[in-house]
């Protein structure tokens, strides 16, 4: 490619509403430009790295047997309506209707066309495991579209999606997926884990996220660094801080703790540590009757040690609340507690409730808690002496760094992390919902076992930048670089030696396949390093009068410090070296 | 790919709903599966030849020195009310709101999205020419999809924009498109023809369609087989068929002619040939005083030969007809002829009307035509003599075959295509709406001059079945086949030799980037041949027990009417000399 025919255009700033550094840098380089919020027009720099990323994805998809085929955008409510998915999925889903009032939606994922191109053209277990997989645009609109292809509303995914006889063998399906993502993230050149994620009504331990590492990311992912254990936060398990309980040493008492009503004032004002300390939230489920009626609301309190975090995630897969809870309301809390939150507690209620303790605090002595009066908090209070048992010990709460890692195995650590991909099992949630049938050996019809697996094409230039970028621009991994090699002759238009001598070095390596593009818009050195630092080529050589009247020219990755000489014909040797590196 | 772990999929028979070949054969041959009206998904099979067509378009798009981009499927109303077509789009433009209520649109094509990219982008006529293109969804929420791919709602399109310095620039960015586009169609292997197009409003004579030749093409397109002329019907020019009018023969006599309301019933009555009537069509245009007001309407009467067809097409650019016209309604033309429709005619007028008459009837002495009276039609009829010349002479009918070519350089000749590519001289139509300017060397802002350039990918798989089918199923061109070559084993299970020969040669084959599929499915021949006939897959190779004995395997083109004995060592060589041809 020559610069002068194609389409550089850098900008110094990146428009004001940018709010991220992968954003800012796309915008900047020329990769993106904005059409509507959460929509952009991908431009051919930006271009060229979607279609390396995509070209990547495919080898590996196809190398597991996976098979590409290409379902469509506009998807019929009638299909979603089967899975009851048409009225259950928020206003992401963007629905309209077609000029006969019939009703679509743009496609967020595929798992009911998919599903339903199963129970048409699979018929019998010997044509099993299949799966089907399309790299395409999916359109989710966002409530709050912003950080650049990071949570745009249009955007590029591969989906697949995996159709098995049972379980086991939805097992290898899916384990051939976790390798091929295993290889394709290798590939892209990205540090990132693959982390147990929750696998929600699924159940089972068949979730994956893959997390590409980047101190931006959404994501906090909890990690093992002397075993393999990887989690995200919503997942992974926070064990007992607290190997028994001690015996009780310090008597009850009701501590006056004016306007101190968060755990932290509470432990300072009373100068002790805050583990110490067990903060307690209140939720509430709704019940029904036998006939689905509502039928009056159960109040349940869960404490957590004061230096802890409640996790939701973790919560909702306890039995109780699995059909779905929510934070009480104060009317709720004062009718049992008596008392405004900010200073309840377990001790002295007045109405009962049920209690559900952390597994560290079920394992505390001698704790502080709020009293149920405003304005105090009880000292010395122990499980048995001072309140019965909890009704349930649980793990509800979010691990944090040094904890225990649950095998045993050392301590854990947390990193911010970007989601990329996901595999997931999913049963015969869809199979079953839509009826997907195949003749099984016995010539019964049996329910597909599935499993789905999703890659954010767009979202991991966004991820890579994210992890891989300096104060002058983006540092790509040379896999999904717009270039590979940049060449920048410094005197165009003066010299004829600098112009030959570029354009035979940018012609020798463009016969080898290699992806170089040579400057030859006659811009001065500083536009032209300027330009690919900030689009971020990993590789550059600079031509110029002064180096080749000694012979040679300078090569410099964008990730040295300092460019290095080298004689001119030891150019393509040293590029071709630092490629295969 | 071996057949055992892809999805062949056939039908014996297509779905009922399924009207022309291509759409019965690809439904049957399992490239595509249908989701809704005219919105399908694109399988396995289906989605390589559409794939193989992309590469192709990709490749001589860049070789033309077009940039690839991608422009979003989901179009906000601002940039379509910038050129007013967000008014002008007929229901065919699928639009609706967002979950903020704003207005988008799914783009049909994106004009105005990649003018907004170029006046942000393209600032100097020196970054002229560009071009850029896009392959990728579109949507066109036709009021009755059919025909398969041929007419969906959802279709995949490579549509191009090119920017220039002036119109002469344009001129040569519109011949790299049609040249490029002539390689494009060179290579898929299909019998095509670039007819010239209407250009509308737009003027000039830059509009070609690429039209695939096919018996059952929606369009007819014109060419003279002595020269290089080719038109598509609407533009084709008729010359006048009587080089100059006879002198009077005959005296206008009024003939009765009951019931006889159409120029075949009146000629079969007199016993005289269809080509002695003349036929009259009566258009209105409704008329605005200088305010933009109604203000009535103005009645014209068209005639052309009894056995030409008007061409309404011509109509419209004629000057009275530019600005619209309509067909006129019964009570304006008993107003003007003081008769119904059927035996309407230039003589005899109850209130004025403005003549236009095609140029051979012009020229058409003692003609027939109908005489404003029920059941009567006048013989005899001549310019001058019985009624003023014309206002107007014009060619307003279509051509028939037999007609003089207009270069003078024979006769003209019609076929029907299928219209898969169009390239369009645009000038500053939307640059200009759309304030869209670059500064030129006199440093004064100039309205880019543009051109656009489609070619319907999904429809060019329907066009390439039209052209090339049997009864037994698709003849796919090499180029564009799912796959190149199938290899039949008769007697996978049940023949160590068949088996190991089989792969032997399909492993030979693939190593050397033939696209070669191994029927391993273990299937009986005649279900093997008869698949791989309706899928069409142009070499086929069968190997079995019978004739390993002999040392010989079967080949046969997809377009053989008979199949060879070719010994087992000649086979590779064979394949490669016939991919080669």
């Amino acid at each position: 490619m020559r610069a002068s025919q194609y389409l550089i255009s850098t900008l110094k700033e990146a428009p004001s509403d940018a709010e991220v550094t992968s954003q800012k840098l796309m915008l900047r380089a020329g990769m993106i430009r904005k059409v509507a919020a959460g929509i952009y027009s991908y431009m051919p720099i930006g271009l060229r790295s979607i279609r390396k990323v995509e070209a990547i994805i495919r080898e590996e998809m196809n190398r597991a047997g996976a098979m590409e085929l290409t379902m469509p955008m506009v998807q019929p409510a009638e299909l979603w309506d089967e899975t009851g998915r048409w009225d259950k999925m928020g206003p992401e889903m963007l629905r309209f209707k077609d000029r006969h009032e019939r009703d679509f939606a743009l496609q967020p994922t595929s798992e009911e066309v998919v599903t339903d191109i199963a129970r048409q053209e699979l018929k019998s277990y010997r044509q099993l495991p299949k799966n089907f997989y399309q790299i395409q645009t999916k359109f989710r609109d966002e409530r709050r579209p912003r950080f650049g292809v990071m949570r745009g509303r249009e955007f590029t995914m591969k989906d697949a999606y995996s159709f098995d006889r049972n379980e086991e063998a939805a097992g290898r399906s899916y384990d051939a997926m976790y390798a091929a993502y295993t290889r394709i993230f290798d590939r892209l050149g990205l540090e990132y884990r693959a982390v147990a994620a929750d696998t929600g009504a699924i159940g089972g331990d068949r979730s994956h996220e893959f997390q590409v590492i980047a101190d931006t990311g959404e994501d906090a992912i909890v990690y093992c660094p002397d075993s393999d254990y990887a989690a995200n936060i919503e997942l992974a398990e926070a064990v007992s801080l607290l190997a028994s309980r001690a015996p009780a040493s310090q008597a009850l008492e009701k501590t006056p703790t004016p306007g101190k009503a968060t755990c932290e004032d509470v432990a300072a004002l009373l100068g002790v540590p805050l583990e110490t300390t067990v903060k307690s939230l209140v939720l509430a489920t709704d019940d029904v009757d036998e006939a689905g009626h509502p039928n009056g609301s159960t109040v349940w309190l869960l404490l957590v040690r004061g230096d802890h975090a409640l996790n939701e995630v973790k919560v909702g897969k306890l039995d109780p609340f699995k059909a779905g809870f929510r934070f009480a309301t104060e009317a709720e809390i004062v009718e049992h507690f008596g008392c405004k939150p900010g200073y309840l507690g377990p001790i002295g209620l007045k109405q009962p409730v049920k209690v559900i303790a952390d597994r560290t605090v079920a394992n505390m002595a001698d704790f502080i808690c709020g009293a149920n009066a405003e304005d105090f908090h009880l000292t010395g209070a122990n499980w048995g002496r001072d309140l019965p048992e909890p009704d349930l010990v649980a793990d509800i709460r979010d691990v944090v760094e040094g904890n225990p890692s649950p095998d045993g195995k050392g301590v854990l650590a947390i990193q911010r992390g970007i989601e990329v991909g996901h595999v997931f099992y999913l049963g015969t949630k869809y199979s079953a919902a839509m009826n997907a049938t195949f003749l099984d050996e016995d010539g019964r019809p049996k329910h597909f076992e599935m499993g789905c697996y999703g890659i954010g094409v767009t979202r991991i230039l966004g991820a890579a930048i994210e992890q891989n970028n300096d104060e002058r621009g983006i540092l790509w991994p040379t896999a999904i670089a717009p270039f590979e090699v940049v060449i920048c002759p410094v005197g165009w238009s003066k010299s004829d030696e600098v112009r030959e001598r570029a354009t035979a070095l940018y012609e020798s390596l463009r016969a080898t396949g290699i992806d170089v593009i040579l400057d030859d818009r006659n811009e001065r050195p500083g536009v032209m390093f300027a330009d690919w630092e900030l689009i971020g080529v990993p590789h550059r050589v600079v031509i110029g009068d002064r180096g080749l009247k000694e012979g040679v020219a300078e090569y410099q990755a964008r990730t040295d410090a300092e460019a290095v000489k080298v004689p001119v014909d030891q150019l393509e040797p040293l590029i071709r070296e630092r490629l295969a590196a």
